[in-house]
This record gives structure tokens, C-alpha cells and sequence, in this order.
């Protein structure tokens, strides 16, 4: 099959270095910093992002485990195809975060809600734009059954020792 | 520089067959239904993707121009850095639009909001997951400084004989 190439722009870093216990989505590492160090070759296309509150990180998931097309979510014991998940283990093992920019300093963006491996290869990154990206009475699928509090629990994976721990799937992404 | 290899996991079909004419975000495309063809091979990972109201397409800009680390978006006539828009001649040709599904039909999703070419490559789609994707209070950068009336002009491509037509940089996208 032919493959498409791309290149790392840059690479992100955070305090995540175990990916069983990096947080799942960015709404659940609210309180992660993190950033973004682009090669300086590219830093001038950076030029007015500081205007911009949001934004979206494509990067590639380079520990994912091998594709799988059925997988068990963290949210839920019960197996999903992994496009109705954000699972790691796909095809073409790209992430993608919604993350908010705090200020930038040269080539370097510091962020915050970061629930990305640090050293994770950056391959694009894109404003949030409320025009575009805002969707209006949204469905969620699956995800609509779990509950707000049992999502954010395993999302943060935060477990206490007298608590249930998670199951193994946990380590699978959402 | 070492390259990152990803495969086209399918096609997307949609009426749109010139760059320059194509609408810019979906938002401006809300009446152009379009498709994915998955590979077949793919197809069991599409389980239970039908609960979902939105997808994330993220897909390889085949015919996106040279990369240009500063570029004239579709919305304004003023330079911006190309990772301050979503325009995409990118060092990482990678597009992403957030598109309406309407049904599947075995490796066929059926979709609204297509603002992508005919032919495109299919890297990956997630699924919006309004626990995860919705935010509150954004920022819109220097695109905030544009009305929302001359934004649609521009992104639907609307324009008659009689009116000005878009700057040459509309065909850039974002």
C-alpha cells in the first residue's frame, strides 16, 4: 500500500511519561502544562496565534499499541470499532488534542490541558475557531450513557489505593 | 529529516472537483452532502460510529500548494502565520473538517457539510464527543475581527458577475 509521508514539526512536551497513566482527553488534564517546542524553522508560521485561545494539536500517537479495529473504551466495558472512539491502536495512529494556549515565547507555545505523551512527534496544528468548530445540540453516541463523574474519574485515571482500579482497557485511550 | 509514514484508509466522494471553487469550512458547506468510501478492510472499525452526530475527517490535502509559512487567508487581505489559519499549504499537508454524518451504509458514510475535494485521501475520523470538543469562551484570534456576513460570502464562494470576486488568495482555504 503506498504511504503518505509526513515530517515532525516539533515536538510536545508534558509530565506524561507512562502512557497507562496519562490522562485521556484534555478535559480531563485541565490542570496539565505542557508545550509545544516547534522546530525554529517554522516558527514564523506562528505569527498571530497568541490571538487565539484554543488550539488543535495533530500529532502522531507514536507509542500506540497495533492497530486494533474493535477495542474497549476507558469510559466503557464494551467493545466499540475504534472510530467510534479515540482509541490510540488505529490504522494511522494520529492523536488529536483541543488544547488552551497560554502565551508564546518564540518558537516554544505553553499550553494547558495537555493529555499527550511527552516527546510526542507534533505534526500540525490548527486554531479553534468558534465560527467553525462549534456545533450546535450535538449527539455523543455511546458516550452519552456514561455519566459526568464516572468519565472524569477514569479520564483523569484518578484512583485511590482502597478504590477499584481501573480495567486494562483503560490504558486503550477513550 | 526522518518521515512519518501514514496509508490512506479511504476516499472521500463529494460534488467538489476544483480547489479554487470548493468551500472553505463546513460551516459554508452546509448543503453539500459528500461521502466516505472506507476501505473495506477498515470497515468493522465503524462499529456503533452511527450514534454519533458529528465526525472529525482528518484527511491528506493531496493538492494543497507548497508549504508557506505565511500566507493571505480567504478571510482577510493581511498575512497571517499559516498555523494561525486553516489554510492548507501547510509543512504537514493535513486537512480536518468537522462534518454531520447522516447514515452508514457498510463501508459508506453518508455526510453533510463536505467542504473537501473529490478524491481526498482518508487518514482518520473520530468522532465529536460534546464532553470533549465543546468550549467555552473562545478566542477567535484576528478571525474575530471579521463579520460574520462577508465570512460566509467569502466561504461559501458565493459571488455573482456583477459583484467583486474573491482576492486570488481565496483559493489558499482559511
Amino acid at each position: 500500500m503506498t504511504t503518505i509521508p509526513f515530517i515532525s514539526i516539533g515536538t510536545i512536551r508534558s509530565s506524561h511519561t507512562i502512557a497507562a497513566s496519562t490522562p485521556i482527553q484534555p478535559v480531563y488534564a485541565e490542570d496539565c502544562l505542557g508545550s509545544v517546542e516547534l522546530r525554529p524553522e517554522f516558527a514564523d508560521g506562528l505569527a498571530d496565534i497568541e490571538g487565539f485561545s484554543h488550539l488543535y494539536l495533530i500529532y502522531h500517537l507514536h507509542q500506540a499499541p497495533p492497530p486494533q479495529l474493535r477495542v474497549k473504551p476507558f469510559l466503557q466495558d464494551q467493545e466499540h470499532g475504534i472510530f467510534a472512539t479515540r482509541a490510540p491502536c488505529r490504522p494511522n495512529p494520529i492523536g488529536m488534542s483541543l488544547v488552551r494556549l497560554l502565551r508564546r515565547e518564540g518558537a516554544v507555545l505553553h499550553l494547558v490541558g495537555v493529555d499527550i505523551l511527552d516527546g510526542t512527534p507534533l505534526l500540525d496544528l490548527k486554531p479553534y475557531s468558534p465560527r467553525y468548530d462549534a456545533v450546535i445540540d450535538p449527539r455523543g453516541g455511546w458516550t452519552d450513557a456514561v455519566d459526568d463523574a464516572t468519565a472524569r474519574q477514569l479520564g483523569r485515571r484518578d484512583f485511590r489505593p482502597h478504590e477499584t482500579p481501573p480495567p486494562p482497557a483503560a490504558q486503550l485511550g477513550t
